[in-house]
């Protein structure tokens, strides 16, 4: 069974972080690291932005070359992307630097940021952070960690389980940051998860493209898809189970509990939208096929006309049926059944419900789901979205 | 030479026009006709999203049944869409009220209707108001007629110009409406154009489909696509020009005519956008063809950050580096230039105009042209769009 702990990314057994301000987000914290004592296997999903950040690239660089690495060096405030040859420089001197202060080889140490495009890295800065990060990396400081790799977040993100692999305990830690830029493949998110699982390397990265796919693919605040995207995973095997490999028994275990451990974190960046004030899930079946689901979620959750309606009190479900039929997909407007949290609303393509009070009341719950059955066929999935406020709007301007 | 003219959908031979009040938005104008003395060869092009209003629905099945209409009648305040077998009842007694009073066929009465997604016609009013606009159509009143035809828009939209076919004077007409739900294929948008050109009929709806794809098809406010957008075209002959073919001399100057109008009338929706404060084009050269031109000014023109940083003064080229990687074409971000109202800004996918001053200046300007040049080809395309800002979220809440 699984179990949530404490811990964040150091629960696991041999990782350690922390965090530390260097002066580029003015005093709050924004350098962070996560070490393990041991090499660990790495899995690792990148943005599929064509406009790649330096980070990002070498990040798939080192990934191609090594299946293990020490350690990670994230920063916020300045997102190292579309920063030329200057950028990419950067982003090499810092695993070089790291690398020599954790004895390591620089394609062992990853490097994330996130923060404003367009801006050089001040290295000075970053190189003391670097210093001073790594010599107060402990068991405790997750949360610290944790904290400094957030931008225009409110609340950080971490969490932590423990499931039962053999006779072992294995633990999964996690943090993330997010708030906007989000849509899929990815979000402008980043992600470090940590386990002290030993599971093979090609298996590790099976489940992370797998999970990533459906957790952190499945949300959206804004629509627009970031240039620094990443979600890093470290295995340091230190629980010394049994190999988890495809076919062990405990495979089903294992991507479960990473499954959860990354789809609480994807749902915490939702929930910590920019300006948002509720958590919506868009839940699609009877289509065609799952591909056909997740299109049909995909368009509701990004509309914007659905998401200002939502941070209203005036339940415009023409938003609902005009988003959905936009999507491409093959459906016959006059089957579709929407529900909000369970209760129907409307039926065969048309309102049925006209307890205006009890669906603004559903309408307005912090946690609504969307429920649309199309009635074509067997198809399932999920999307996950926010309103869009004011607030979202003063953000960003 | 194309010369502009007043007159708007009545400054062509034998069209009259009117808008009434019918009670459907309190005391606003929201019923409209638009009629030709002799039957005219129609054209159309109708949303592609998979919901399609009765009216629309209506239309189709008309436009497939004959080749030449009477006139078109519109309501703004209700769109009958999502409103089942009662609004595709609703929009066919509309037709056949109006065509007894026409003494026409119901299926040369073409039906538009724009407003809320999921209400039902109120028919009474409605059958009222056809009555009356029916009997108020005259030359002068085609003003009233593009007010009536307004929901969220600030300003009415109508332009007509003249053209010489031969030996004869050539009109053409149009009135149209938008400012929200607009986005292509088609926006949400209605649009009546009347011309007396004589022109051969399947050369017409040719050049609609045409103009429609480069022009309607290229603007964006919100993102979102509507299930009413219609653009109807009527051509009644009366100019007694020398029939107009594809194969004809004059055959260049009618479809520029047309594109010039819809060009016109698809401006005013973008600068009539929900809340914008200002007109953008995306100017797309040096892709690999006109297709991915086209793919990459729509995702730039849709990213909601860049929109809502175009509100503001704080030049985000980030955005748009951002929204062009996402767009999903090839292309080199180190090959990027960006210009903006023709300065370079970018060059070699980073910053190189550091005169800060004059950026913010640029970017403040009320008609912005965003050019980008990707450098991998011939392929250019343009789409127009505004930015979104509080006002967006006031009027959509």
């Amino acid at each position: 069974m699984l179990k949530w702990v404490d811990g964040g990314v150091t629960a696991p057994l041999g990782f350690i972080a922390g965090g530390v301000n260097c002066g580029i987000k003015g005093k709050n914290l924004d350098c962070a690291a996560v070490v393990s004592d041991t090499l660990a296997n790495v899995a690792g999903c990148f943005t599929t932005n064509k406009v790649k950040a330096a980070p990002v690239l070498l990040c798939r660089k080192y990934i191609k070359k090594n299946s293990k690495i020490k350690g990670v060096i994230i920063n916020s405030g300045c997102a190292n992307a579309c920063t030329g040859g200057q950028g990419m420089k950067n982003a090499e001197d810092m695993s070089v630097y790291a690398a020599q202060l954790l004895n390591s080889n620089p394609s062992e140490i990853f490097i994330l940021s996130t923060g404003r495009i367009g801006v050089q890295l001040p290295m000075d800065k970053i190189k003391t952070g670097i210093k001073e990060v790594i010599a107060s990396c402990s068991k405790d400081s997750h949360s610290t960690a944790a904290q400094a790799i957030m931008t225009t977040d409110n609340f950080s993100k971490e969490t932590a389980c423990a499931i039962a692999i053999d006779t072992q305990t294995v633990k999964i830690g996690a943090m993330a940051k997010g708030a906007g830029m989000i849509n899929p493949n990815m979000a402008t998110m980043l992600a470090v998860i940590t386990t002290d699982a030993n599971i093979d390397e090609s298996f590790l990265k099976e489940v992370t493209k797998e999970v990533v796919e459906n957790t952190f693919n499945r949300i959206t605040v804004d629509g627009d898809m970031s240039t620094n995207d990443s979600v890093i995973v470290m295995a340091n095997g230190q629980a010394e189970n049994s190999l988890i490999t495809a076919s062990s028994k405990d495979a089903q275990v294992f991507r479960e509990a990473m499954r959860k451990v990354s789809e609480y974190l994807s749902h915490q960046i939702v929930r910590d939208g920019e300006g948002a004030t509720k958590f919506v899930e868009i839940s699609i079946k009877g289509a065609q096929d799952n591909d056909n689901a997740l299109k049909a979620a995909q368009a509701v959750a990004n509309s914007l006309l659905l998401k200002v309606a939502l941070s209203g009190s005036d339940p415009n479900w023409g938003r609902i049926m005009s988003s959905l039929g936009s999507s491409g997909i093959e459906f016959d407007p006059h089957k579709v059944d929407v529900f909000l949290n369970g209760m129907i609303w409307i039926q065969n393509g048309i309102l049925t419900n006209t307890d205006f009070k009890a669906v603004e009341e559903k309408w307005t719950s912090e946690h609504l789901i969307i429920g649309i059955d199309l009635h074509q066929g067997t198809g399932f999935n999920s999307y996950y979205t926010c309103d869009i406020s004011h607030k979202y709007i003063d953000i960003n301007i």
